[in-house]
């Protein structure tokens, strides 16, 4: 079932050590049908030269694993959260990418310093809050889904304009229209996280954001119905 | 039409990725005929690895698309002023290499430090002026150009002897005698500026540049009617 | 003799340059028989592409060489002590990798700062106290060996829940159930620095640590009978 | 002529690429026939993958070139005052190497902060001092290399301890027994620099050296009548 969803979750999830951003079993990509209701995710801490297409897990909105067996990755909870609270997007990343995980131990945003970031996101990329003892303790992998997705609500932040999030003390979640931008994205997260870093160290410390005006051109100029980027 | 150009605007595209200067669809290289009055220019969003000489596109000096199926970048209006204000070069290249965005967005100068900036630069290379929010509203990439223009001479440099500025709170762009040097340019200007920000972190701060004299010797020894480096 | 381990050793020892841990000759990995009492180790100063499974040296927990024309690595004494004062362990790794010397050199423990260290060793990768000029001019090898150990002992901490150490103006050495883990355990303290780094350039030096609930779920989840990482 | 050293000599200068030492035509790698008292260097300006043994050029003490039909490395003077002043060595390495640059720049020693430092040279890498304007108007490649010759000389530096220097606002110059040493050397003292750069990162600044015995222990283990590191 789900085959050709089975490979775009696999080609994603294969992205992520090609993009450096994911040693060992660390990351996993997953992607949704929508009108099953059903999400594709890699296997829990299979490496990837032993993925294949055929290896995705199928798994309910309700966690239940419907085809396979293998046990999915252990944050699927939390994609299934993103997934019901972010009804536009179709796939999921997590990484440890370095940078980025920097940012959620220093508890800190991601500052949108400059048109490399606007390109991507219009706007920070946010840092949660950090999970209560009880939260850690319960339905931890659920309960960080429902903390990213309350994060975006009570700052009132879009999801298809801020397209990840990183988590205290954890490291990055990204998303998109499928799990290849989701990829993508986790991928430009981590590189404009690194450009954040190094523009603060000749800074001395943080500085000043893009302004809104360069922020709102170059995300509206590759975002949008007058989006002039690219081919038509 | 200009086959010998669009080989070489091609070749010289297809450097960024090498250099590791832009990944994704980042980044554009562009050549021009001065005698014809054209410009060959790599197309809009389009990955490197789907690249060829055939879909490089020849633009006038007006903007206009010549030969093309493909749009071109849509920073050609960008490339089109510095090829107006700048009649000694032959290609431009821009990208977003990490280090030389952090000086953009850290809005600084890449000071001279040492002769490594010396053997290709003869001084900082600058940091244009913010644009105002009527440039970026308006004719933003052509305004790019214009500011990039106003700062070398309002600041009296030579774009031939300083083959590089940096946008604020954007990033690079690099010229040459060709779209190879041009991008040669990008990829020794990435090196100074983290060769910069790590001399800034060992002296804590900002500290002082190359001296003239070393400047000068560096320079003299590889540009110039009296260079000795390489063979003749 | 030992054909299977001199595999293994001879495996992990491998691992080390391809993890990027380990230029020219530096870096050793071993591994224990602990029912015949021998040691697995590489020779001294032999070039990684040069070695074989065959030219693994084969020691005695007295430091004797049992089976090799090789000498084995100068370190191969802090290897045997480490196997005495760890009971569990079977593999022992030291490199020179370069974040995890930078916390030897400034002689600060590195801290746990997030779940991506969680994950690998349930709280602070311990800096063992500098040598006394005594015990560097005398067994010196041996001494660092018992210097780590006496670390862990004085701290109170399980050496099978803390993977590693680093040794005072030296660098790291981990262990772990095999060669094997004990090479990957050396890949991700390297990580883990590094992210620490990051981190304490964000937070303008050392910040808060991870909290011990999360700390005690990421790592509870991967270790232990509760574990529930992977697959079954 | 000196087909054996010619063979030598290009390997050396094809070490500094693959050690991600030398981009572009940058670097360049020496060795010297003390019997004939000739230098074989590389050919000034050509890309590395256009050399062959057959393109290095052999030149005279008195900085003459004795065979071939290219123009030697511009810094070919600089080698041969080296050779001059230090008569025990017999490879010589130059790089710009990015971490040895920065503390070129910052005009800094780099510090002996550790073991993989002493395992190489016997105390800091000395940082010589500016040349003079005149000096630098001069001849300025014979200066820098007299320059190196008297920060050696005023300290009481023994350049078989200490296999390199930083010139001041320029870069790296390493030597050894052979080429091929040089350029191992000119590898280990651009990883050093960016230990050192790091740990004065984790330290807020410059920190404390490692101690004089530890130092001792470890260059002597290495190097020396009593050396036991490595096969006999």
């Amino acid at each position: 079932m789900l085959e050709d969803l089975k490979q775009q979750v696999y080609e994603a999830n294969m992205l992520l050590p090609e993009y450096g951003l994911a040693p060992f079993t660390w990351g996993n990509a997953s992607a949704i049908d929508r009108q099953q209701g059903f999400i594709v995710i890699k296997p829990s801490g299979v490496p990837y030269p032993e993925l294949s297409p055929q290896k995705m897990v199928v798994v309910s909105l309700d966690g239940e694993v419907v085809e396979s067996s293998l046990s999915p990755s252990s944050d699927t909870p939390t994609h299934i959260e993103l997934y019901k609270a972010f009804p536009a997007i179709g796939g999921v990343v997590h990484t440890h990418s370095v940078n980025a995980v920097a940012f959620a131990q220093a508890g800190r945003d991601i500052p949108a310093y400059g048109t490399t970031h606007a390109d991507f996101s219009y706007g920070d990329i946010p840092c949660a809050d950090a999970l209560t003892d009880e939260e850690i303790g319960g339905a931890y992998e659920k309960n960080t889904g429902l903390v990213i997705a309350r994060c975006f609500a009570r700052r009132g932040l879009d999801p298809m304009a801020i397209p990840g999030v990183i988590v205290r003390n954890h490291g990055p979640f990204t998303w998109g229209k499928d799990a290849k931008k989701a990829a993508e994205n986790a991928a430009v997260l981590e590189i404009v996280a690194k450009m954040a870093r190094y523009t603060e160290q000749l800074s001395g410390g943080p500085t000043d954001r893009v302004g809104q005006s360069l922020l709102s051109k170059h995300y509206l100029r590759k975002h949008g119905k007058n989006a002039y980027y690219g081919q038509k």
